[in-house]
């Protein structure tokens, strides 16, 4: 259930919304528009009783949702979702550039990418201090210190951090150190990290699992926003089917479905999404042209030394190009990178 | 093998390697390029000895060509295949647009659709006089009805024709109404077809199987250029997987990798591809942006009207719409619409 | 629509109610049962009017048919379909084992392999005369010379012989040679085929599309019964999924929906479903188990030697250590092997 | 690399292995077999000389383990692995049931499915205390309260319990609880879970991905081993597919690869590989056939009435038949139920 209040209804009057879903059980979410506030509510087990709002004072109108995700459809939110982080705006008019290395292997390689990205105009930085790993014998990241060393790049180059979170355990540690937290495929469905972040106060991006429906995405993103974090990133990165052309089949086709279903940014990652660096900006390209709001991309200085994902990290002239050829077709979609 | 001809070699040079060839029991097959011939052969079960060809006069170079596909493959035609339809380029420098509707479904439509797409811009219609349909007993097309159609349409607008072919019986009558004959996914590893499309002088767009790899896909095309017909056209439609908010999942990934190992252009279907018209235009954008030569859509007057595949077929504005898009985004990649 | 009449319901009656059907320009289907007859009707493209039969005589009921597929639902036909093959009984009761090397290679191989089966007890022979290969270089197998050949095994055996039909050029020759006619896993969807076969008077044995969905899979049993053909098997041999420690993804939890939806019987082909012999047995017995009706199997003397298919072929001791504990496990689950 | 010890080999010579080893900065793994004790080690980045052991007293040999998983292949340890569980025998020539409903939902309900399978002699209970749900407003389970429930059911009723463990932070109490302790699919590359659990000392039986391969899959069981818990079952429970027959597709043949590439046990779980209780029974029995060491099941005196999970739970008459199917059957196959 959704209550749309009308567009000068007062504070007090909201407060009585608030008041009567919170006197049902059910837990309020407000939800300030360009225009109107809406209210959502969560909790029911049950369809609730439209007449229980449409009789307060300032309250326009009381909608059912009908989808299995509430706070994530565009059915309860129809404005698009926009964040600003580290000075960036996230949303429907820009084209997000997020780039680094897969992990963060040493200082001196972060800084001289975080360097050359915020030289090139690019103000976000990815880079994993924590890795998700196949093999319990890999690298399995550079952990605490890493985070440690974000957080000095972050302090003399200005760049807003991206970087994974794998566990309960360390979320307070990667709050504190990122911009931005990102969840990984494999931990799509890890209610209880979705739990955990729903909690923090840094925007999450929510990368959809290899096998995991529209819907299904949805609903773990779900999970974080009725943990009171409105702030979700949805990033598409390659699904598993037979095909064996590349790592992953980077489904592009899903953005424009998402952004129909969601008021929430949609942003590709083609690293993950090919596995192959070659395919890495044609695809790129592809993502801004299918109606994405941002781009995650592995790259590095010297792939082929990478400690993780090499063969599908982009060197620094690759990404230079890119950057050029984004900026020109960008705006023709009304966009800015 | 790959015979790689001097730049300067005479044509008995050239006659005398393809007699070495016929004389060890295989099939020759000339390859003219932009600056010397090259000569490849097919039908060998072993490996065949380069010193047959190295000391012959006029011989640069004898390749052994690695990938299962052989005249499809890079290796042995390095230069991308171009080809004129009707008066249209298609090749690495053009982005042709085909569109139409799904079936043939009277002289009326066909000449409207026609006479539109021609005073777009648009040259090539696509229009099913034969349709492959998942029950027998749904409307299988107009047969050789829809064929006649389609010539008078053609000549009386000038448009060229991209219609299905559905079994060997009707080969003949395809080929004369077609200036492209289409294979549609479910027959694309129909050898018997395969074979009988090699034999015919007009050009063959070649869908994607359903859940074919890419190197089923070369081999399906190398069927039919070992049949001597090497006027061939790839075209991704999308691929079954678990995704459910599409009708099939479109992967546009597929288009860097099978341009880089073939020199045939490489179209693409978002039509099948999302069974959805309203993400058809940003999933033609992404196909221009992903490296794709050319474009098949379906476009009806109304849609609502039509006797298939109406919910995702675009309307006439919304074509001009793409179409203006698709010319502002193409020069940026080197194109032309 | 589906007629039923009732138990003691006389000649003249059905034929009264076939002219009916006639009448209306629809298709009647004469469908006898163990206890009464039904009459199906297609062609239709808008529901029936009931109460054209319900008022004739020797009419029980009319019921609609809801699935989209009619001759090969349930509803329409309640008994499993059953049939006599060169002797051997096909149906619920029983297990037909179907074994034979990939294709007809030589008399010899041949021969040897059909003594090999009779003298174990088993009666039907699996071996490929058209042979669709994904390459077009590679053996195409003997054609016409394989049909005589298997003629020849069939006149001195006295095995049955199930062979596949690639195109309809062939229709009548692969018809007159065999037992059953297969139709493979890539022609599924080649409803020209399915046409053609339809009109033959031996049974079919219609592979399962490597992406094919139970409804798709019917509805291609659909074109062949709908052709007049009313002796369909349906046999799974695996899908393509992302799965690699096989060749394909056998999918037995088809069989039990297939069963409920069909009353056609159902075979498993184990061999190209795993891809490897080792596996072949277990997934046999599994087969068994799971309520399928029968097994394709190839076996060769020396697999090692086989001309195609050889790293999923089981050799003879291995098919005869099978049958064994085919024969002990079939019992139980109320079939005779 | 592992050494393997000769049979007569000493506990000082199998220590003095040890200490070489560690003294490498390797973990040392001693893995006792039924005739000789070998000794495996991880950690290494680069190839272990053979040199180091081939010298030393009581040493077979030193062999090169070719697989990413090391402790989980049978490479390394070549007999089944067998364990005891809540005096049940688990191993190459039993067939464990474990059943129960999805959730905890009551004590009555839980106390009355124990009491019903020890009554059939089935010995091990399965009941989700914590559950992961698509839906963040869905039921979650019971929690700590559903742990107590079921350790007064094991304490009253002798049932051991297969209960699922979804993060580091209920590890402790749910290895008390429990007699095994379940990992979910969507948790199987929850590295930091699967660490953890490394460090429990109850077995852990670790469900397949939706879309994981094989070797990910005892990949993950290597996270599992490594930590020092070297009793792991597996457990099929169907991967996503195009197929919309069932919930998932279960993949039977994974079973054979799965013991062949590995010693650890393999069950299968029919309930959330169909989806769809009626085909329950023959998948169980296709998984018995197919060479599964045991099953988990949902089972629920009213299916209908369940919190989660009905349409997929078969009723109590149901699997009392099946019981009575398996008894039958696996004795043909060298087991016992």
């Amino acid at each position: 259930m959704l209550v749309v209040m009308q567009s000068h209804a007062t504070a007090p009057q909201i407060d009585r919304v608030v008041a009567v879903i919170t006197a049902q059980g059910l837990t309020p979410h407000v939800l300030p528009g360009a225009t109107r506030t809406a209210i959502g509510m969560t909790g029911n087990t049950a369809a609730v009783d439209p007449g229980l709002f449409e009789g307060l004072d300032g309250v326009e109108q009381a909608i059912r949702v009908t989808k299995p995700f509430k706070l994530a459809s565009r059915e309860m939110k129809k404005d698009d979702t926009r964040m600003t982080i580290a000075g960036v705006n996230v949303g429907p008019t820009t084209f997000t550039v997020v780039a680094g290395p897969c992990s963060c292997e040493s200082e001196a390689l972060v800084m001289r990418t975080a360097e050359f990205l915020v030289s090139k105009g690019v103000k976000l930085l990815r880079a994993g201090a924590f890795k998700p790993r196949t093999s319990p014998y890999a690298f399995q990241g550079m952990g605490l210190e890493g985070l440690k060393l974000l957080a000095k790049v972050r302090e003399k180059t200005g760049v807003g951090i991206v970087t994974e979170l794998m566990d309960t355990e360390y979320a307070s540690a990667v709050e504190e150190a990122a911009d931005v937290i990102q969840i990984g495929a494999r931990n799509m469905q890890n209610f209880s990290l979705l739990k955990r972040v729903g909690k923090c106060r840094k925007p999450v991006l929510l990368k959809r699992g290899m096998s995991a429906t529209l819907d299904e995405w949805l609903m773990a993103a779900e999970y974080i926003l009725a943990g009171g974090n409105y702030d979700v990133i949805l990033c598409e990165r390659g699904v598993r089917t037979f095909a064996d052309h590349s790592r992953n089949t980077l489904d592009l086709s899903v953005v424009p479905p998402a952004k129909a279903l969601s008021h929430l940014p949609v942003f590709v990652d083609p690293s993950h999404g090919t596995g192959k660096w070659a395919y890495v900006p044609a695809m790129s390209l592809a993502a801004l042209a299918s109606g994405a709001d941002g781009l995650l991309v592995e790259a590095h200085p010297e792939p082929d030394k990478a400690l993780s994902d090499g063969p599908q990290t982009i060197d620094f002239p690759t990404l230079e190009k890119l950057l050029a050829q984004l900026r020109q077709v960008a705006p023709i979609l009304g966009r800015t990178v």
